[in-house]
């Protein structure tokens, strides 16, 4: 894949996030299906080869953001990128509305005790954006409060890479008639039936509410730290070998190091 | 207590601690150890009482950071303050030196997940704090880290301001000759023995620099919504009233209502 394409997903600090102006079957160069499967194939081979290093080397963690509207495709990318991942050294972890001692404390609390230990490759599936877009749109928060959360996970977001983890976002962008397609799908597959609320039909409705404050938490939380990448998901193969892309990128970039032998070299086993 | 005492234990943002010019015998005014004790009994009582209202109301909680040198009294401040509060809606969490688990994460994950509930008074027994004054000391990080986790901890605390939880810091405050007798004083009983370490003794012998790293957290870390007091310490009678009459006031200022009742008057069990 062309690296300038990849690098024009990323939002840089301040810039908006411009979803109504990013195609959402955009297929950034990459030929057809079966191109993109073997890039898949030889990215998800290395990933696992950088996974393994991340988890000897014990010290740092990746940690990826998945968001997306309903059907945008956040199982299916996890289950595409990550299958064939040792799930040792990967930790999927599914953000659901919060109930019981979630709700008793500040929303960061239970994502902070879901952060990826060292040595880990963390995947959230969905995360506290819900806490600044759904919660902001179901009058959860107000406009003001939202404000504040932006500034909670930044300096939250900063603080973990502080620490030693490295953080990757990832918007899943389709289009609304994919998502219409998508939606009807599972309404009309007995065996998918139950992955559909009333709800989701309403967020369906609010399409463009939704947009709109998915946009205005990229613009405000995508940082040199802790980038959002929109990632065009309309067409599934082209969502995968971007994230499986960005996820190598980001393993390169981290450069784990297997750590050094403690027994020197000769020692005998008696 | 005359309040302005009270007030005057308080580091306002951006002021040194000033520790070495606070005298740690300070009586504050009050008359004798019988005259304290009647007193920490009252407030024991309306610490009780608001307590009951917090968890009623189940909406917001309370956070007390006990931080001080080994022997400043922080096991017995929680025994004579908090015994006869209702332990349902009382949390004490022991930070010890991190582990395991701990270790894996950012310093402030398991500090983050120690965070009290909605309705709870959490008290932290060492904390945070430990990871910017001994973690500093012992060369774990430097000063270039130790300013960045300052920076972190002021967000992290006005995060969880925001979210809901009223924080109050305090240091007991005692003399180096008040800690020396202390600490023999373990030494030379059979029973107590087991809690004194060497390293207890070389930071006894460290006094000076973490005095010193003690004021330094403190001045960067005081802040509005997350305040420091600093508490005279080498009398223990002196510091329960203090640190009494510290929550009752929190308490107080939060001022928790008990919910409204869903039945109507009237309604009848049949």
């Amino acid at each position: 894949m062309d690296r300038s394409q990849l690098h024009s997903l990323r939002v840089r600090p301040g810039d908006p996030a411009h979803l109504d102006r990013r195609d959402q079957s955009d297929r950034l160069g990459i030929l057809d299906k079966a191109e993109a499967q073997r890039a898949v194939e030889q990215l998800v081979t290395r990933l696992s080869t950088l996974q393994h290093r991340l988890f000897a080397e014990d010290r740092r963690s990746l940690l990826l953001v998945l968001q997306g509207m309903d059907a945008a495709g956040k199982d299916g990318t996890i289950r595409k990128v990550f299958t064939g991942i040792n799930p040792q050294g990967c930790t999927v972890v599914h953000f659901q509305r919060p109930v019981g001692a979630e709700l008793d404390h500040d929303y960061l609390w239970r994502v902070h005790q879901a952060a990826p230990a060292r040595g880990q490759i963390g995947i959230f599936n969905r995360s506290h954006y819900e806490d600044v877009v759904a919660a902001y749109l179901t009058g959860v928060i107000d406009d003001e409060e939202r404000q504040r959360r932006f500034g909670h996970i930044r300096h939250f977001e900063a603080m973990l890479t502080d620490e030693g983890t490295h953080i990757l976002k990832v918007f899943l962008h389709i289009s609304r008639d994919e998502q219409a397609l998508r939606l009807q799908a599972r309404i009309d597959d007995p065996e998918k039936r139950w992955k559909i609320e009333s709800s989701d039909l309403a967020m369906h409705e609010q399409w463009h509410a939704y947009q709109d404050a998915y946009g205005q938490a990229i613009e405000a939380t995508s940082t040199d730290v802790a980038p959002w990448y929109v990632v065009p998901a309309d067409l599934k193969w082209v969502r995968d070998v971007v994230v499986a892309q960005l996820l190598v990128d980001a393993l390169a970039e981290i450069d784990p190091k297997v750590p050094a032998a403690t027994l020197p070299p000769g020692t005998k086993v008696i």
